[in-house]
């Protein structure tokens, strides 16, 4: 085992290194970002407050707004305003075969043999922005959210929790990708502090509600899709083998939780304000293509599912999640989940086309939501709820223990995939727990 | 009794026509927009297919973006722009002060005294738009839309059919203005046509789902309003005070229901697809200036609420409010229902303050809905649903009958309130109903 791992790394770190070196920008051996991944994200700078479309490579940010000019392919040279926009709405708009032009224009102009960018010193020096020199905003104006509910670990654990082990995933779980609305306005990026809400609160044993600071505020271990192509139709639908196209790129989301909040609140209408207070995306958008190295077998679905939902395509994607919480008296983190984005009994296919069977209308800049990542082992579990059991243990946090998420903590979601000499990364979706404004 | 009610109708009719003069543009008897209605909508025309924002008032729209250099008050006489806007946010986002410096001059322009518009020719046959030669848009762009359920005769109503009588109404909602997120992007203007949804149908008897047309379509009795004021950071609060303050005005809203879709579908995270094929709203926003004259007493809350939603301001309006049906057959609709805006438990602003005292960012044109509105007595029931209760009894529309929403049926809601010889309305928020497209 030793042996053949060794062997493993070894000829992983060989096959990286060649493959870090296929662009002309120094890519280091620990970045999240070579050539094969190329990111999209929205970013500005000290010295530049307008917003501008940029993609990742190495520690550097490519500015499309300055190369909009290379874009010179049959579909975006007539489009390369898109590159000038401060979201990715136009671009993402334009759809599939727009995609992949402008993903080849990128490889080429950030490979090495091409000369374009890579001898021009001086459209370099414009074109280039250190990332540790930006600001990383939304990187698109989101017009709906959509969160689904697509871990069968976490549906069953949440329901056991809940309702008892034999009645633990409802009788639709395996027929409907199910989701929900979400609200769309308190999505917000990386690094945006959250706030521990306020909120109406009973316990079981309280005869009333009382008015305070949420008591169970949790995170969510997520993954998120933003919709591409144009805008539909109302009444239009979107095929299962539409879908695919359909999908711009992933980003890592922790969809904040207050557990007592939501308890009190959601029935029969589902989650509202023990959801609302905030979401955090990471900033740079993985996109199918450069996933698609890693795409694995779907789950096998049993029962077998209706048509419209029926697919052969692999569409799941073997993504290494991982949760890790920063109290503010630690200098480290410390890893409280590993999870993997195969844990997803529902495909993002099948979540739209199932978004759409009734004819919902979908535009460019959708962000529709996985729901929690667990797995089935304990280790795996993508929420302190299901991590400290509903409080009935506790989770190490360095010197510190929680059950829920304290005052000051940070929460850092990473993901990350690796293969023949490949590795790609999502960056980290990142939020500080800042504490409650009691004001009633 | 007969005489009281003809001296009322003789007095009031008096007094209309006194009041129906107070503009020199003609406002007919029958009309819902005199000078004291006032409402603000998008709109464009054959010749002109520019969104345009509007007043109307009689038969006529008085076209904003030609007339903009006239609100010269302290604050829109540098943000004339706002009425230049192919929608109303930007106008929201400035505030109540600013909509009533805009009323007050448009009373002004619009009055028989002012001579600045009526006695210019040139300006009036530019400023002036027939309603009847004008398509009406989406007053506002929707950043998210939230749904309410907020009439108690209609949430005991449903909770007797679904859990009995016993525990029809749930424990939190007599403390909770209970809510949920709606799908902002398939809100439409009144007039346009809804098809019926296909999607997940499970009878109780069957073991399994089947894919098709839903068959239990329903309307939703509702108002909505719009937010204004500048956009809130994340992790504000609206307090009960400032909510009344951020209220833009109110519309008509059909809250298309699938009855059969969001039973399958709604356990545990609430209605998703049942819902998202469509909310109609009516293009002219009424605003509560306008409606200030038709205040009455909120409804005593027992228990009393929490402190944060505790209001001694009345902000219940007496509006009565009607749903008639027309089936293809028939060339008048039928009433189906008569509702008021009155049988609401929870105020809009209670509705305002709870969604964000979690700290819930909120924008203008945001749009929140008041959930069904259901009287006490059966022919105030606001939905099929109710009316037909369940499906056990039919509705007479014209010569034929219905238990839910047929095909080709159109729906039309109207709403008006009068009192001292004046009388608003709402216009209409209408959508015909067209035959499922079965696909899989």
């Amino acid at each position: 085992m030793f042996k053949a791992s060794f062997l493993y790394k070894l000829t992983f770190n060989l096959r990286q290194k060649r493959n870090y070196k296929m662009s002309f920008v120094n890519v280091p051996a620990e970045s999240q970002f070579p050539i094969q991944n190329l990111p999209y994200g929205v970013f500005s700078t000290n010295d530049n407050k307008k917003r501008r479309i940029g993609v990742a490579i190495g520690e550097e940010i490519l500015d499309l707004s300055v190369v909009k000019h290379l874009f010179s392919g049959p579909i975006l040279s007539s489009k390369q305003d898109v590159f000038a926009s401060e979201t990715l709405n136009a671009f993402m708009a334009l759809g599939k075969s727009a995609w992949v032009e402008a993903r080849s224009t990128l490889t080429k102009i950030l490979g090495t043999e091409d000369p374009t960018l890579r001898e021009n010193a001086e459209l370099r020096s414009k074109a280039f922005v250190k990332q540790s020199q930006a600001t990383m905003h939304l990187p698109a104006s989101i017009g709906d959210y959509t969160d689904f509910y697509s871990s069968e670990s976490h549906a069953t654990n949440v329901g056991i929790m809940f309702r008892g082990k034999e009645n633990a995933l409802m009788p639709n779980w395996k027929w409907i990708p199910v989701g929900y609305h979400g609200r769309a306005s308190s999505v917000v990026v990386s690094g945006t502090p959250i706030k521990r809400p306020c909120g109406q609160l009973k316990a079981d044993d309280q005869d009333a509600p009382t008015y305070g600071p949420c008591r169970l505020l949790d995170f969510e271990l997520e993954t998120a899709f933003f919709v591409g192509g144009e805008e539909t139709k109302l009444g239009e639908t979107v095929s299962i083998k539409e879908a695919g196209d359909r999908i711009f790129g992933v980003v890592l989301m922790n969809d904040w939780s207050a557990r007592d909040i939501q308890k009190w609140e959601y029935v029969p209408l589902g989650p509202f304000l023990g959801k609302s207070f905030g979401t955090t995306i990471s900033p740079w958008i993985v996109t199918i293509d450069a996933l698609k190295p890693f795409v694995i077998d779907n789950p096998k679905q049993d029962p077998e599912v209706l048509e419209y939902l029926k697919d052969d395509e692999p569409f799941t994607f073997d993504v290494d999640l991982e949760v890790l919480i920063k109290p503010q008296s630690s200098s480290t983190p410390t890893t409280v989940c590993k999870s993997n984005l195969k844990n997803l009994y529902w495909t993002m296919k099948q979540q739209l086309a199932h978004h759409t069977v009734n004819g919902c209308n979908i535009r460019p800049g959708d962000l529709m939501g996985s729901g929690t990542i667990s797995g089935t082992e304990p280790t795996s579990f993508g929420s302190m709820l299901e991590l400290s059991w509903k409080g009935t243990k506790t989770v190490s946090v360095g010197e510190e223990t929680r059950k829920f998420i304290a005052d000051n903590d940070e929460v850092i979601i990473k993901g990350f995939c690796q293969k023949d000499g490949i590795k790609i990364g999502f960056g980290e979706c990142t939020g500080k727990v800042l504490p409650a404004e009691k004001k009633y």
